[in-house]
């Protein structure tokens, strides 16, 4: 039986260390925390958080930074490597076993792949990786999950395709690894140079009832979600390869026409040109409410690693 | 009849947005602040702060956390737009639709004009303009004219010269839209090359008794208040005009000498040579307690808009 | 006799502003904070920590926020100067004197010698000095103090070794400053170039029993304390005259082969290769623990000049 104290102390590095029922645990936690995120709470005074964040980002630092004040901790960090010690030249290592000293849970991100793994081995206390390299964002899939049970009611039998960049996302990755504990059809939409690492594929085999195109339209009439990503031009090795495959897809409100009425579109964010805004004020568009879970999932991920639920 | 209750969830993007009772009301509740600017509060437990500087500021950002810091409350956001998805390219209105979820409050500054009713419109939380391109900075009037009241009792019959950049001083602009509420006598003292712009002069027209003129010499001995600005380097187009008015005025102790003994002396700051240190320890220096007045007012409008007054 | 209240509202400028009662004193209180600092405390609830980090550091802005949330205080501040009105060409004595009406404490850390001394006279508010230049350090020597009782239960009588970059390290100035007050024999280890200034060595002359060596070798088997410190890049002039000494000492494990069983290590930390990560596994292994040493020593600085001890 799983309770909260399972979780007192744990690192969140991959979705592939998560079970169906703590995932659901966690999730059912997560719905528990959105009274306290309106009012405010003081579960967590006198604890405090440490945001170091090698790579920029708005959304993940900012929201966790926001959950843990919500619950009355403090935030302390940094938000690029230039202003820590990384810039003298020092290891992943040794600044997490400073900052070890100074903070009671740690939040990642780094753009190497691995670095969350190293943080959370250096560490006595509890590391939450927020995007490692372009392998795993674990947070994310958990955000993405509450986002599906909020606007579906279920995960279970539900057909979801996941479009756009599905080799350098690192949301997608632990998005699959997160379904793969629940029975869906999934269908991976992306350019051929973008298709989905091989190794994400092989550790959802047989777990997840999969099929690669890269046309999505044929599948949208009879489709629950769909969850779009950015072409990230940051990781791509070849500039060149990317400007090839930019543009592949443009989800706006004419492309949906034909779609079921209780579509869901979601996406990580931030967005380019994938996603029009003309979406923005159709009953499709849950990207911006998928942030407010993402509050919702980073509260109850800090309360339990912290041990105050 | 105005009370605490007109301003919640109001933003506040523009001075020409408030008639004189709602700033009259403002400046009384910035006063009622003083106090708790001392020994703190718990008016705002809870409630969160996002401070978004597209900009650089020490100022205006520091400000405004302390304020809500003073005040009980926590603050989120970042110091520069490198370190945000700004860098990804994401839309402004995107980012602002993010935060949202995050905090109850946003704060922002940004170099273009328009960002900040911008930002207003994507909110759903009140957004307060901590100045947007070289147009408006409306917290920084409010302060003003409560550091001219404090030092001078009253604002309704003064005689106040606002001298350097009114072309691009965006403090100024935002003063002239404040000051068109009360029965004032301004000198508009600039290079000619500065001049104030002639939308804001159309919108205090009628309003305001005004003279424009290049030399505050034969003002200084009949002036309650010389508002001293400087020649903002970072908005001039073309360098060599900035080279050409940059030494354009030095209020030092000598040029003084002739002035008014109660005559108050304001500067929104940074300043470079305009303002002499030499008249730091006169009795006419008002611009560094001008700072304390900023954190009284903005605690004041954080509690206002937030509705917690 | 020294009480909490002769630091109220003091200073925190060179450590040889403090003689050894009020070192001890500020020892003494650092151990009583040991407590708050797993549980937090509320001591400092209200009060306002400003960090201006005009140089780069995790370590000691990190600590320091730490410090004061465990506290119960807040902070705000910048990382580095290129986001505050610096960038614009303020003085650093305006910056202080506009800040010193938002926090109730400031800590600077400037890469200018004086800067903190600048800093205090310009502030109404307590200003303690983070790191000026090449100069000083002192909350990082106290810290070492702390650290020195924790590991070997008295500083009197010890042998302590100081070794690498005695010339630039601020930190090493300020220990030998505060050693100055204790019953020591200090041996300065460094290559010929990087010899402790002689000024500093003036300071002390007569109150430290003091060798200068090139060869730590010989020192290791009676040694108590061996303190490393990092061949400092960024603080040489001539990069040719940094690689030419760069590599001049590797502390590792076999080099320790010789040393006491009870020999503490210590580094301020970051480390490049001059001291091995494996020596991390031994029990002379101090370095970390002394960070932890930092964030009482910390608080209790905070609490004493704010006056809340």
């Amino acid at each position: 039986m799983i309770d909260a104290s399972s979780f007192k102390g744990r690192d969140i590095v991959s979705m592939s260390d998560f079970d169906r029922e703590e995932i659901d645990f966690i999730l059912d936690k997560a719905t528990e925390m959105e009274p306290l995120a309106e009012r405010g709470s003081d579960r967590l005074r006198g604890r405090i958080l440490a945001t170091l964040f090698f790579e920029p980002s708005t959304r993940t630092r900012l929201s966790f930074e926001s959950a843990m004040l919500r619950l009355g901790g403090g935030a302390i960090g940094f938000a690029e490597p230039q202003v820590s010690s990384v810039a003298k030249g020092e290891s992943l290592s040794d600044t997490i076993k400073t900052v070890d000293n100074y903070a009671d849970v740690i939040v990642i991100r780094h753009p190497e792949e691995g670095a969350a793994r190293i943080a959370a081995e250096a560490a006595s206390v509890p590391v939450i990786n927020a995007g490692s390299g372009s392998l795993e964002h674990p947070t994310q899939a958990l955000l993405d999950l509450h986002t599906i049970l909020a606007s579906k009611g279920r995960i279970d039998g539900l057909r979801i395709a996941v479009l756009g960049d599905l080799l350098y996302g690192r949301t997608v990755h632990s998005l699959m690894y997160a379904l793969a504990n629940y029975r869906v059809k999934v269908y991976l939409v992306s350019p051929r140079q973008l298709r989905i690492r091989r190794d994400v594929l092989k550790g959802v085999e047989g777990k997840i009832d999969y099929v690669e195109t890269e046309d999505p339209g044929p599948l949208l009439k009879d489709l629950d979600v769909l969850y779009v990503t950015r072409i990230q031009k940051e990781r791509f090795p070849d500039p060149a390869d990317y400007e090839r495959v930019k543009g592949a897809y443009t989800i706006d409100k004419a492309f949906l026409k034909g779609a079921d009425k209780d579509l869901v579109v979601m996406h990580p964010l931030p967005r380019m040109t994938e996603l029009s805004t003309d979406v923005d004020d159709t009953p499709h568009a849950w990207y911006f409410k998928q942030m407010r879970h993402g509050l919702y999932v980073r509260m109850a991920l800090l309360a339990l690693v912290l041990g105050r639920l």
